[in-house]
């Protein structure tokens, strides 16, 4: 937060954030560790010489990307041109990372307080050799995953369901596991296969624990029913491993 | 060449090979440089315990990549099922290069005498945001390229021209720097520009030195009939500044 002292007006900044995450380990500031988070608050200090917290709309794990991260923070109002700064900002950061928009909001506006809900890609390659270009952004899956089970399976997660069977780490969502998955669907084109998760939230590891039995489904190792039984045991243990970090993008924070 | 003292029957291999150049001094062996070419003569040797020389055809320089490069070379016939070496090359091989398809083929079959053309395609991201998922794989062109002009100044290349201009080194084609341009055309799909050309042959860096005089037209730099005049120049000082490898997708080899 900027000292009492300042005299400027003190305003708003949102920002919305791309990353390729693999150099990185995560969103979140960490003791010895490269994170969005630390590579963004020293562009800004960079820029105007003090540290300004910012807050993300949620941690994304080492190794996540994302094509709409939103962050905010409070600073005095330095530039007139926003564009200027987010040009400012992205001459500031390395190439895994880039300021798509920067734009003032309303003091109580929180990247994660005010968030609504959010949407992850998790992306899949398909195909029996692995595509050289693809090795870092999508999930290679060698044999033939049946989407028409999939399918089957991915329509018993919409709806206010119980996720505890979801959540690496449930005690890390303190209040509840209940989330609502407002829609979840399989779309595919040639090799590429594109799981979409909308929800008013997600738990820990969300998203890559879901993906991860759905490719069990896929591989014909669980029916979907099994899967539909998974989620109603509300336990960990219940669920098959995690997909890797690699195939998720976190796409949109709605507000 | 397999020694002759080698009993079993000789073949001749033909791979088709993808890779991302990146992190490789491009096709051609060299001396104390990570090349596509020693990479894939070195997965061979692992699997089969002796070298055999591979011919590709045609080096792609330091950072280019490939959909589609073809090489072949002569050994004996080992395994009955030719995908079954596909996959073992594939697990001897980093996972930037992928052989997509290995075939038997005649005697007298050499991936670059008998080559008839090649398609290259370039590949473009023009935005005022560089996309940090596209940074390796296509060139940022922040300002906004008038492809209308590019596309008036692409027509010129079609037909057989003296290409000279386009050659970064034209002493390097000993015989001739006339080529057949089969076509040269650009699409675009939102902020993604593709430029392809297809000919019986290319100069050293033709593609490359063609895109950067297009990119000059693009820019309102140069017009489409200061374009025409230097390929009537024949000389390479008479041309801008080459484009960078990173853009640069060898595509198809034509038999």
């Amino acid at each position: 937060m900027p000292e009492s002292s300042q005299t400027a007006t003190l305003v708003n900044y949102k920002l919305v954030i791309s990353y390729e995450g693999k150099n990185f380990a995560g969103w979140q500031n960490q003791a010895d560790a490269l994170t969005i988070q630390y590579l963004i608050e020293k562009a800004i200090q960079t820029l105007w010489g003090q540290r300004y917290p910012i807050h993300g709309s949620g941690r994304t794990d080492a190794g996540v990307h994302a094509y709409g991260q939103v962050a905010n923070f409070i600073a005095p109002k330095k530039l007139k041109n926003l564009s200027d700064l987010r040009h400012a900002l992205n001459h500031n950061l390395p190439a895994e990372i880039r300021i798509l928009k920067c734009c003032l909001v309303a003091a109580t506006f929180h990247a994660r307080f005010s968030a609504l809900g959010k949407e992850y890609h998790y992306l899949i390659h398909n195909h029996e050799i692995m595509n050289p270009f693809l090795r870092h952004l999508t999930y290679h899956q060698p044999k033939k995953l049946d989407l028409h089970q999939m399918r089957e399976a991915i329509k018993f997660l919409i709806g206010t369901h119980d996720f505890a069977s979801f959540a690496s780490n449930p005690g890390y969502a303190r209040a509840s596991t209940v989330r609502t998955m407002q829609s979840a669907n399989i779309t595919a084109k040639g090799a590429k296969i594109k799981l979409s998760f909308r929800a008013n939230g997600f738990l820990y590891r969300m998203v890559r624990n879901l993906t991860g039995a759905l490719i069990k489904v896929g591989r014909g190792k669980l029916t979907p029913l099994e899967f539909k039984t998974i989620l109603e045991e509300k336990k960990r243990s219940a669920a098959p491993q995690t997909a890797p970090p690699h195939g998720l993008y976190l796409v949109k924070v709605f507000y």
